[in-house]
């Protein structure tokens, strides 16, 4: 299907956007086409990445025509549960490719993660259907990069921020409570639509099937033998933040189903003697299959993502037992911020404790702690998951990388080495 | 005077030391003694230099030794009027030599600030005796740099950290308030006195009498004549922060009756045709004189800071008209929150209009906009601050550089090249 004329409508700047176009086929056939014994089930994910730009940015089309608002957001503390109840879309904005870098470098340093020059390059560069859809962009004042970049984005886009806490105490959750209530109340401003008990009930019950379907899918690979590579476990994450929550949960299950059928079969994706690799840090957002693709091609498998673009962003649910909106915000609260364990909160020795439990479950050999070059939260944060995990046995490597591919060379041979390392 | 007893009792590694204080004299020397016409004033700040890890530090030992506290701080947003309301001696502990940054760089990424490396390096090298003699180490949330190396910091040190709010509405100052208060219990516990109204007033009226002297100093870089250079202005307010306050209160003034006699002969300490300078950006720490010492070695004068080392630290007094603890506490968050515009708070859009006026009040000709290496958050504002002063038609210059010496030619050349420019 061609897409052109939509994203011509959406001001896009078309010409730069078909050079994306041509890559990216390239880039995914690669990294995902070139893998033996893909489930089905993977087809309808594959088939969305296919037509990133243009299926799902269709149905957002279709929405806005009746009425309908779109909300960005860059942040896992950010829930979707408010405008869904408020009867928005709510979509992922995190940008992972290299593409979108040298638009963001016009007006940030280079000394900016790449995420965060990516996805201010996406917006101002008119490449993404996404960053031309959003009615609202929801910033977060999790890092100092992102917080001072919405003030640059705010310049050309309707930016409303949420001042994320930077402790755990019980007035940082209180003040957490207040900004979703702030966020509440400019979702229906937005939309024009009241969040009733029964609406946020819902989104809740609705966000917590995704994250349930999630869980599931994950649980294969906590397998001796694991029925999906973690390549593909990542693409079904980072689809999760852009796809329809309820079809996106639908297909999940259908792919747990086959997954299901594999494991009785003792069916694994990897070779006998792969090791078994959890990654840890920075997320990693659409399209950036870097370092998975580099470690499932030297001999390792990733199990786990103790990261926003995993086990974060899916291993808890938010408690549905509230009934009205302050007992639900509540509830919300506890989960966007008590239950994800960022660089940005300090301290935040609970993420390391993640970690170790994490190694276990999902009976990891080592650990590969990515950073993205310039993050300083996780960069200094890497000083103690590192000498933690060294000190409970795990072997852990520490890398730091941006998107370019300019370091994928020295990138296979210390991880290659590492998993070599890892022994028998 | 032979201060090696002192520093062996207080645990310092003496012999590394040592390298410090033979590099110390010499770099002074060509910084400072190479001037002409000094005042007579200075002398008092010379001597303070000279004896910078004697001195100050024999007399907290004293302090010390009669069952007195110390509190080290490393932010402007931190009010020293609350330890000294309680008692103790408040110091500030930020470092600004390239000497401790290998120490740093030990436990901290290279990619952090050099501000952060050198002051985490004083302490675990044990090179410095501030950094020794320090009770209660205050840090606080203002950047994600200083926010994660507390965390190390509080490994060696006791560490309290106080909660900067990011923004500046109405709950953010309330919020401010209460860190206060805690900040306040703190320094009770550890000195074991309470905090009257009284006693914090008094401080109230002391911290304000040191900022008027500081005000009044900085007033004779106003004129066309100016009879102090911006290398002795730079070091009298970096003796601020660690000096007695009433008795540098006395010498700035002291130093000031000099210069109103200079100010009447309309003697200069610059060759007519010298470029008036405004420096806005990130902290200076003793002893770094390096941009200062370029400018005015390139044909310019520096006539005001907008920084932390500069204006925000003395420009603005806290309000002393509360009489209960309550009203005083509320004064000093608005003085310390909403007094100071540092790049941490999204949005500081406030910044821009200082600059902006004290180019007038100061009639710089141009501006440097200086940004230590990795400091993102004043990086990213960058943007802001030289676009707004260009559409202004004010000359700048942005530069970044850290405490190492292997820019200097390049930043002279640079800073030569702007200074040319500006003209006649």
């Amino acid at each position: 299907m061609d897409y052109r004329a939509m994203w011509e409508s959406l001001g896009m700047d078309v010409k730069t956007h078909d050079l994306l176009c041509e890559a990216l086929p390239g880039a995914f056939g690669s990294v995902y086409l070139s893998q033996d014994n893909r489930p089905e089930g993977m087809d309808y994910f594959y088939s969305v990445v296919a037509a990133i730009h243009g299926l799902r940015p269709a149905e957002l089309v279709e929405h806005k025509k009746n009425g309908g608002k779109v909300v960005g957001t860059f942040c896992i503390h950010v829930p979707d549960e408010i405008p869904i109840a408020a009867g928005a879309i709510a979509t992922g904005l995190c940008s992972g490719s290299q593409f979108w870098v040298p638009g963001g470098e016009k007006k940030l340093p280079v000394a900016t993660c790449p995420l965060i020059k990516a996805s201010l390059g996406a917006r101002f560069d008119r490449t993404c259907p996404f960053f031309r859809l959003a009615d609202m962009f929801v910033g977060e004042n999790t890092c100092d990069g992102k917080k001072k970049a919405w003030e640059i984005l705010a310049e050309d886009a309707p930016v409303h921020v949420m001042d994320i806490p930077q402790m755990k105490r019980p007035e940082d959750f209180a003040h957490w409570e207040n900004e979703l209530k702030g966020y509440l109340k400019k979702c229906e401003e937005l939309t024009g639509n009241k969040v009733t008990p029964a609406k946020l009930r819902e989104a809740i019950i609705l966000v917590n099937k995704k994250r349930k379907a999630l869980q599931r899918l994950a649980s294969f690979r906590k397998l001796d033998n694991i029925p999906i590579t973690g390549k593909d476990m990542l693409l079904v994450t980072q689809i999760a933040f852009y796809d329809d929550p309820a079809r996106i949960t639908e297909q999940i299950h259908k792919l747990c189903d086959e997954l299901e059928e594999r494991a009785k079969n003792n069916f694994s994706s990897f070779p006998k003697g792969t090791k078994r690799i959890l990654l840890t840090g920075t997320p990693l957002s659409i399209p950036n299959w870097k370092m998975h693709h580099i470690i499932e091609t030297s001999g390792g498998a990733v199990v786990c993502e103790e990261m926003c673009t995993g086990i974060r962003y899916y291993e808890k649910c938010v408690d549905e037992s509230g009934s009205t909106i302050d007992e639900m915000i509540h509830n919300l609260a506890q989960r966007y911020m008590g239950g994800i364990h960022c660089a940005c909160f300090t301290p935040n020795a609970e993420r390391i404790d993640d970690i170790k439990r994490l190694v276990k479950e999902y009976k990891a050999d080592g650990v590969i702690d990515l950073n993205l070059k310039f993050c300083n939260i996780y960069d200094i944060e890497g000083f103690f998951v590192e000498r933690e995990l060294k000190a409970a046995g795990i072997p852990v490597l520490g890398i730091e990388t941006d998107y370019t591919d300019q370091d994928s060379e020295q990138l296979k041979t210390r991880v290659g080495a590492f998993i070599e390392m890892l022994g028998n």
